[in-house]
This record gives structure tokens, sequence and C-alpha cells, in this order.
């Protein structure tokens, strides 16, 4: 009665907040990244939610349990920082989702956990659309929101090396209490433009004048940005959060020491280990 | 400019054709099983199709460069063999897309990619609905046909080996010129018994019993699916072809030489080498 799961991390260069009658419903459009390092989450008998060795408490994880209606222990690993706009709230609830799914045999759909898990993130406040997103892999364009009964995706074809560099951390239900009417209108816009032309580095540009125009370029993210583009790159921040976001060697080549990483090209995946 | 994709091949437990206004609408609902073994397809300036070494013709890959208005060369490898239910036409398609839209740079998303494969397979009379599959990778099951704007797709959570062993070839074009009133009926009363509990044992159940009712149980496929489930094990057969599909190690247990594959965990993708 053990099984594990991956799921990526997911960064978002821009979003709208979509509420709607239902949390299934609700989520947000936009457009981000799925990146190679994410979260592993081992579900097996027991109790209690343990993040990277530590007991702890992730409303999003214990809603998923909860919603699924077994008891169970969920150890949860990654090597990114929370709340610096990785989604890995949604991560581990989804993780938690598939493999809850496998170790108790369950026998629900694909689409059943994803909605469990983007339900439970939406209600815990500690996410809008991440879930989809990571279930997806690759870089998802979120065109309509929701649950995949509501939703509607599409994606940037495309692989390579992604860097990543976390300068702090935001609390989303923060941003998220506030008048998001404003930050919904140039999200939608932000997704017109993107699909005018759904290429990497033109969602990269429309992200980084989506963060400027919101008021999400705050404190060294600029600074930072700026640099990389003087090297020659490009980057945008990966929200919410105070994370920049780069492709390819942007910030090494423009001297910092980010994290490494790469484009997941598969999404949320079961793992098979004895 | 050139560029490379990995397709898995996809084996199809049973399915329903569905016949509607535009190519793109049309298809079949099913489920099936994405293999970790498949084709890889790249595509460089040039022409001519070229698979495993042997100047070709494909037309469901020619289909896609001209949907495409590109000229290049295509190559294929697989390890597989052609015409054996295992969606290797659709494979090639996509892969084909792919491959293109990055080589040459064409700013196609996803979805538009998808729908172009889907199209050229259906056009050539290769496949249904193997490319939406495809690109979903695991175990999909295709609610509505059709191509993304048009279909509707969930998933069997699952991971691990899966044994398959060609027996010979069957002409999809063949079979369905035939009347497929009947087995659109069995199709979609398996895919009604396949929601009620979905999971992978019972998918292949239901497979079998689909193969069985639609006559397509053909030559030695009882006998070997019969053997794999004397020994304990479960299998269906993989449509339209005469090949053995196994979970686990079903087909070795019962004393066969099959081909050890796994599930693939993430659909297609584009692959990132120098």
């Amino acid at each position: 009665m053990t099984a594990q799961a991956f799921v990526p991390a997911h960064v978002t260069a821009f979003f709208s907040v979509e509420r709607r009658e239902t949390p299934a419903a609700s989520g947000a459009r936009g457009g981000g990244i799925a990146l190679a390092d994410g979260v592993e989450v081992t579900v097996e008998d027991g109790t209690g939610v343990v993040l990277e060795g530590e007991e702890t408490e992730l409303e999003a994880v214990t809603r998923v349990l909860s919603a699924l209606d077994v008891t169970a222990a969920v150890r949860i690993e990654t090597d990114l920082p929370l709340a610096s706009g990785f989604g890995l709230s949604g991560a581990a609830a989804l993780g938690t989702a598939l493999a809850a799914n496998r170790a108790f045999e369950l026998g629900r759909t694909e689409n059943e956990l994803v909605t469990v898990a983007h339900v439970a993130d939406l209600q815990a406040g500690t996410g809008l659309g991440d879930v989809v997103a990571q279930a997806h892999g690759g870089v998802p364009v979120r065109l309509a929101p929701g649950a995949p009964d509501h939703n509607r995706l599409d994606a940037i074809p495309a692989v390579g090396q992604v860097e990543v560099l976390p300068l702090g951390t935001v609390a989303t239900e923060g941003v998220l209490a506030d008048d998001t009417d404003p930050l919904s209108a140039a999200g939608q816009a932000a997704l017109e433009q993107l699909m005018q032309r759904p290429t990497l580095p033109h969602l990269m540009r429309v992200g980084r004048a989506f963060a400027e125009e919101t008021d999400l370029l705050v404190g060294d993210l600029r600074a930072v940005i700026d640099a990389v583009e003087a090297a020659g790159g490009l980057a945008c921040v990966g929200l919410l959060g105070r994370t920049v976001v780069a492709l390819d060697d942007g910030l090494s080549a423009a001297g910092y020491d980010p994290r490494v990483t790469r484009i997941d090209p598969g999404g949320a995946r079961l793992l098979d280990r004895p």
C-alpha cells in the first residue's frame, strides 16, 4: 500500500483570475512553463504530511485526502522553495491524488484526480490553475479556466533548458485578496497577444510586459530581468512569486547563479519503484 | 534546420468508428495504451521520406508536410513493425508535425499540430484516433472523437511493464471499408463498461471481450490470449492488428518471447539533441 508520483513545478508568466459558480469551473487563464524539477510525493499507510523530512500542514494535501475519503501518510520531497511561484502546493495536491489512487486502488480516472487536486488548491487559496498545467506538462496555455471538464488547454511545443532564480516569497492569498479586475484584464490581453505568435520567446516577452503592467515587477526582479536581457537573453517573473525565469542559459550568462532545469516534457506521472 | 520528435506507439483495446462532417471532428472513441516504444522522427532540409534507412511512401507524413506548407526530408526510426496495430502511421505523422514546426519555426501550437496529424492519418485511411492518444500518452480513453478542438479525453492513471507479441499484419483500410455499425455499437458499450471501473486490468478484460464480439480475435490471437490468462495474466488484441498485448510479464510467463516495453508516461514530445 505505497505509491509515488512526480509532479512538475509550474512557473506562470501571466494569468487572469477567473471566478465561476463552482471551484471546479473556476481558476485561471494564462501561460507558463512546467519544469523538470518538481515534487515527488509518496503516499502510504499512516497519517501526517512530511515535507522534506519535517512534519507540516499543507491544506491542499489534506483536502485531497479528505475528498478521496482516505487516511494516509504523505511524504513530499522537493529541491525547490515553497511560496516562490513554483506552484508546489498544487503539485503536492496532484501528486497526493495520483499516488493515493494507486496505493489504495481507488479506481479514479486522471480527470477525476486532476479535478480533486485543482479544487483542493483553489479552496486552500494556494493556487488558481497550476494543477491543470502541471498535469499537462510542457509549456501549457490555459485558454479557458477550471478543471478538465471545464477548461480548454493548448500548449507551445518546446524543449530546452530553463534557469530559475528565486529572490524571495510572496503569499498567493495576499495578492488575490485585492481587486483582481485590472490584473485579469491585463492577463486576458496577454493571452490574446501570445496566441497571435505562440512561441517560447514571445511567452517571455508577454510575461515580462504583464508583470510590468500589473506592478508585480517588484524588488530586484526588474534589475535581474534587465541584466538577462542586456546579456542577450529572455526572462520573466514566475508568478505569483519573486522568481526570475530565463530561457536557456540566460541567467548564467548574465552572471547569476541560478538553478538549472529543463522544460518538463510530459506532465505529472506515477513513478514505478519497488 | 533540423529537429527531432518522439511519439509513442499506441495499441487500441477497443474502439468505435465515429464519422462526422469534417475529418477534424471525426475519429474514434475507445481505450488503449501508449507505449514507451514508438517512432523517432527527424525533419530537416531536403526531400523524401526514409523509414529505417529505406526510401518509402507514407501518405500520412506527406499530407502533414503539405498541410504545413513545407518541403522537408523526414527520417523515421522504429523498432516496431508497421501495419500491426501500433498506430505507427499516426505516430510518424505527429512526429513530423512536431519536428517540422520546430525545424522551420512555424509557430503552430500543440493543438494545431495534433489536428494536422490527426486529419492526415484519417485522410490517408491509416488511423482513426491514434494521434490524439499518442499526443496524450499513458492509458488514454477517448470519450468523444476528433482533434483537440472537438474531442474529450480522459485516462486511466497507470504505470508499469507491458509486453507485446506481433503475430501478423492487418490493413486498417480493409476492416474499415466494411459496415462498421455493429463494431461501433460494441465499442460504445465497451466504453461504458470501462468507465464504470476505469482500471488497467478492466481495460484488458473489456478489450478482450470486444475483440471476441467483433470477430477480431482471429488466427492465433485467441490461443495466445488464452495461454496468458491460463498463466494468471491479462491480455487483449492491439487493434487493428494481430498483436497480443499483455500487462506486466503476462506473455513471458506463458512461455512466449514478446517485446518488453512500458506504459509511456507523457505522450509525444520534441527531443533536444545537438
